[in-house]
């Protein structure tokens, strides 16, 4: 590593086994940070902070160590985190089959050196001691993000809600922010967000778009019109990896700037679901952002 | 009647008993005819072609005989169409418990003379055979929308699909559309709709605000964030009849018009929730519709 990355993300590495009414594919390279990251490097240089076990091959390796994406913070050992799951026709939730924590169970996040003086961070999916432990590493952060999922929200509410009191932003979706405060409506469980102390409350909605609340704004980015979605594994973290990205990139955090992070995010995510796994961000180049960048604009022109 | 109003409005009127999280109110009126007008009103003069029965009270009659609607085309006799339902805490679908159709069964819409040259009219909600009797005497129709439900699609899908053949805009809600093609996709369902004729294809979402397809583009209204919606019936019709009104009172159809059409269809549908009943929608003023359109204008802009 030469230099401290713009964007240190926390978060899982996985081996996927995922099904699609499109196919099945077995032994994907998956996980939150690595979704993430594949999104957030179209923006800035991003650290990675993980774990995998000692079967993770050479060739997933490669993978991960691609360009804009430093793997110095990614521990080995143990066996890495695998997770199985499929997707009716209505894409909206994946059905897990089989989680095996594995290595991740016990991960206990250690920043490397550089990394300390991070100013912008992303807290992908993951266990919220992991979150804190890796919070309470940072050294002056300007911008925390963070993301979760369902099974934190009911396991481990005390522990997120105290995560989210460290957060500038957090990024949500739907049935979660519902099942977090226990309300139909979204409006109020934002509201709820926004007096625990997040200045941002990002509400994903999957092919509905996504919403931003702040104490003054409203902001409603729309959803792209795919035809079709063949894996929409990892959208939500590609989605917190591109706003991520693109708020490093930025170096500051205004209401313009979240709106177009939002929107980026919106980007990545829309790319990730053409295709299993990694197979289509892998290969988006920064043109193919912007080109959709521009779409989006002519999406909800009016 | 002085002038032929600018929009014919096709649809039910109706009495309704309504029972929401927020309350339970009997003998209300309403019926997609009743919310088409009272939006439509507010951006063009529209004429009612529709029944009710001679239980109908002084009282709704004078809810109907109200400025910029004309009611010299609706009929008398039996008893009034009457529909009871209930909302649970997710207010996205009506749960029937009465539909008491009455002097609707046998209904059959006859235009009064000065409404055969109408040249924008809005079919709404309302047995496909009623709809089709209507366009038949037409004589020179300039654009036909046209509403529906999940009643039809069920019950008498193939003339509903030559009622769509003969129309210019059809306006139909996200979970309709799925019904109508079987397919999860919207996009896809989308684009059967536009190979069966109309120009444009409009998909109402709810809280998820509206889409348009046509066969150049694709639009994304924004959802109003509401932060209790006390009764969502009739939504869908006053966002019929905000569209229909505004492009009445534009006197062409382009895309341009279009998106803020669905914009001020989607003002209409937001105002409306946030009572029983017409409660809100009775008193909204022009200047109340073009503050809420700036708001739209505000949360999409990025």
């Amino acid at each position: 590593m030469n230099e401290v990355p713009q964007l240190i993300i926390l978060g899982s590495i996985a081996v996927d086994d995922i099904e699609t009414p499109f196919g099945k594919k077995d032994g994907l390279i998956g996980g939150s940070a690595v979704y993430a990251a594949y999104s957030a490097r179209l923006f800035a240089p991003v650290g990675l902070v993980s774990i995998v076990g000692d079967d993770f091959s050479k060739d997933k390796w490669k993978l991960l160590n691609r360009k804009n994406i430093d793997i110095s913070g990614i521990q080995v050992g143990g066996k890495t985190f695998h997770w199985q799951g499929y997707y009716e026709h209505d894409m909206n939730a994946a059905q897990t089959i089989v989680t095996d924590l594995n290595c991740l169970e016990s991960f206990e996040p250690e920043l490397p050196e550089g990394y300390r003086k991070a100013k912008f961070v992303f807290l992908g999916n993951t266990h919220p001691a992991q979150q804190m432990k890796f919070i309470e590493q940072l050294e002056a952060p300007e911008i925390i993000a963070v993301d979760t999922m369902n099974l934190w929200i009911k396991n481990t509410r005390d522990l997120l809600v105290q995560v989210i009191r460290r957060a500038n932003i957090i990024v949500i979706n739907e049935a979660e922010v519902r099942e977090l405060f226990n309300t139909a409506s979204i409006v109020k469980a934002a509201q709820e967000l926004l007096a625990l102390g997040p200045g941002y409350v990002i509400i994903k909605k999957g092919e509905h778009g996504a919403l931003m609340f702040t104490e003054k704004s409203h902001f409603s980015a729309p959803g792209y019109p795919l035809e079709t979605v063949k894996d929409p594994t990892g959208c939500g973290d590609c989605f917190g990896g591109g706003l991520m990205g693109y708020i490093a990139k930025a170096g500051e955090v205004t209401d313009a700037v979240l709106r177009r992070a939002i929107v980026y995010g919106s980007v990545c995510a829309s790319y990730n679901a053409e295709d299993f796994g990694l197979g289509r961000i892998l290969n988006i180049k920064k043109k193919d952002i912007e080109a959709r960048y521009k779409e989006f604009r002519e999406i909800r022109s009016f």
